[in-house]
């Protein structure tokens, strides 16, 4: 569905799914872009389309808009049951059984009652640039050319990311948001927003997040985007549908799952445990519990994930460096930008967004003067906490949602 | 140069390399085995070589000596400068300089006055079974065909390299062990050794290794052989010397390297800082510094190592596990068939062999009331310490094998 300057509202058949109540039935809407967007790169994008859901009902002030942020594996369904295509997302580990269900990402954060409570507020999800699942990324085609992007797509930046969907916003006629929030990815959008929209947002949840990659998670994704650019398939970029880089994807989406997971979680859930044998193969077939994991979460993500989109949300994930854009170096000169209040959650066990992170933010929000609190969740989950840990982070985020109404 | 039935003994030239002093130039000896051995697997290697260094002098009674097992990418040239091709090895990320001067791998720890002191003890390193620095593996001509083995070798187990060097001590006239070492895979032989072979090992000193490897660690292992097997340069195991499995190969070692170090070491080491520039290329080159150094890592590697060789190594690591195999799954009742002493080391970073394995093996030992020490050595490097954390390895060992010598 296309829409120009009109809000489209969608329809919500109001069903229960799983343990809570979802929000329902729910459409991806897709808004085009005509005016160039001007990158940070220095490169200008001629015209855009960002893939988007809303999920609530905005208040007659206008005042009740939370924009929820995905992950790098995202898209824009964060809630209800898709009613369309770009239904399967799983965005981590921990999101299988749900995305099974059409659910969203987030289903068991946002909807009547939930942590981001649809009876209250106005929620936003916007696939973000460079991604393959309904918004303008390498996969998309270049309107000079005709042609498919592909590699000759600008590298696009969190920074971009945030141009793109404020263009969204601005489209749909928001003018102020209450909050901004998300996971990984979807945190240093929700920080981006609170730093270069300043006046627009009145508070900021950045969950399993950073305001910098720390360099383990640089390896991690130089790793991942070696693996997919050494695949023969990949072609310099130029790969066609029928044959893409499906080995190369498989084992990024490999190193990136285990990099979500904690040691525990992984002990907990397979061990050493054999798949179905009781001794070993002596070969290199699947003999351990894990393995076979493993290589079903590799495949599967192939059929869902495009291998040039995974370079360039990777690639914004590496390049995003608050201090280095907004602070000269100074993380918390670039925070004292900020006019929002911030809820900052991480989780115990997670070793790509340490808990140490987010206390080195939330020591630039003090030396900055600006509101915040921290919470460490204890968590095996590792990094995929975020989706898992429901109960746990609502508590905190429905407080500090009230504390920002009043 | 092959030898029969003989021990060879390098001739030593004291020389002086790098900060300590070296046992000076040794050459690498092959030890052929016309004796058929039978696997773990249930299949024969109808012959065999083995590589092997030694240093210091055997003593009169033949009581001193020391057997240092080495790691995955290891080789028999664990201490001197090498006089032949085997020179090169360099096992995880620390020994690099020292490789580069032609030192073996644990150099630092071997030698005159050093922890394993040759002017007490006679060192004994073998490379191991699979490998394909000298021993036979993969690589070798399969006696039967006339054809290199590829993948038709079988696949062995810690434990076929342990009773391969186990033929090797015999032709050398060795009829007891004063003490197994090594780190890693090292130490996993040097367990297997203890328990293997009660009524010939003293001492067993297991640095940074483990009874099993812990979950992750089979994921981590399982991402690096899928990785190498997804090249379709792999052919299966039939690629030739001209075009080997190079990419999937170098990203199995990067995946391997960073599992290596630890967030801190590698935050210490290179940070975010950008390498020959000033501001992000905005495209999928290398702009980070840890990101060149990965790639590099990956690409020497392929230089040096085989990719079949890769995969034997990585499964046998995988594989191994002392209570399944010898305690029918308890791992105090295999423990208690060893009438060694053993000092434990682990390094506080090291996230792919906790201390935590450490900690187990101990409390199987106590149970089993077999005596024993463990120490947690504070470091930031992670599991390559054991190749960097000289001195204070040193320490402990050198009054351990006091204790065993009184």
């Amino acid at each position: 569905m296309r829409e120009g300057a009109i809000l489209v509202i969608p329809i919500l058949r109001p069903m229960s799914v799983g343990p809570g109540v979802s929000i329902g039935q729910i459409e991806t809407t897709i808004a085009a872009f005509e005016e160039p967007l001007p990158l940070e790169s220095g490169h200008v994008l001629p015209r855009f389309e960002i893939a988007y859901e809303t999920y609530g009902k905005l208040s007659m002030g206008r005042d009740n808009v939370i924009i929820a942020c995905h992950a790098l594996s995202g898209d824009a369904h964060a809630a209800g049951v898709s009613a369309r295509a770009f239904a399967s997302a799983v965005d981590g580990a921990g999101a299988g059984q749900r995305a099974q269900a059409g659910l969203g990402w987030w289903d068991g954060m946002i909807g009547p009652g939930k942590a981001f409570d649809t009876d209250r507020y106005f929620l936003l999800c916007a696939n973000v640039l460079g991604s393959c699942r309904g918004s303008t990324g390498p996969r998309s085609i270049d309107p000079t050319t005709g042609q498919r992007y592909n590699t000759t797509f600008p590298v696009v930046t969190v920074a971009d990311m945030v141009r793109a969907q404020r263009r969204l916003i601005d489209r749909l006629g928001i003018r102020g948001i209450l909050a901004t929030s998300g996971g990984s990815l979807g945190g240093m959008q929700a920080l981006e927003w609170a730093v270069r929209y300043p006046d627009l947002v009145r508070g900021c949840i950045p969950i399993a997040s950073t305001t910098r990659l720390a360099p383990m998670g640089l390896a991690w994704s130089a790793i991942g985007r070696n693996a997919i650019m050494a695949d023969p398939r990949w072609r310099g970029g130029n790969y066609s549908d029928d044959d893409p880089p499906m080995a190369g994807l498989a084992i990024a989406r490999m190193v990136g799952h285990v990099t979500y997971l904690s040691a525990a979680s992984i002990a907990e859930k397979f061990g050493r445990r054999l798949q179905d044998r009781e001794e070993y193969s002596y070969s290199f077939a699947v003999d351990f519990a894990v393995e076979s994991y493993l290589r079903y979460q590799g495949d599967s993500f192939t059929r869902r994930f495009d291998a040039n989109s995974y370079l360039y949300l990777s690639r914004a994930l590496s390049y995003f460096d608050i201090a280095r854009a907004w602070g000269q170096g100074s993380l918390a000169a670039a925070m004292a930008r900020a006019r929002a209040r911030f809820l900052i959650l991480s989780f115990s066990s997670d070793w790509l967004y340490p808990p140490s992170d987010s206390a080195t933010l939330a020591e630039a929000l003090r030396d900055a003067g600006v509101p915040h609190e921290t919470h460490v969740i204890a968590s095996d989950y590792g990094h995929d906490a975020f989706l898992i840990e429901e109960d746990r982070q609502t508590a905190y985020i429905r407080t500090f949602l009230r504390g920002l109404d009043a």
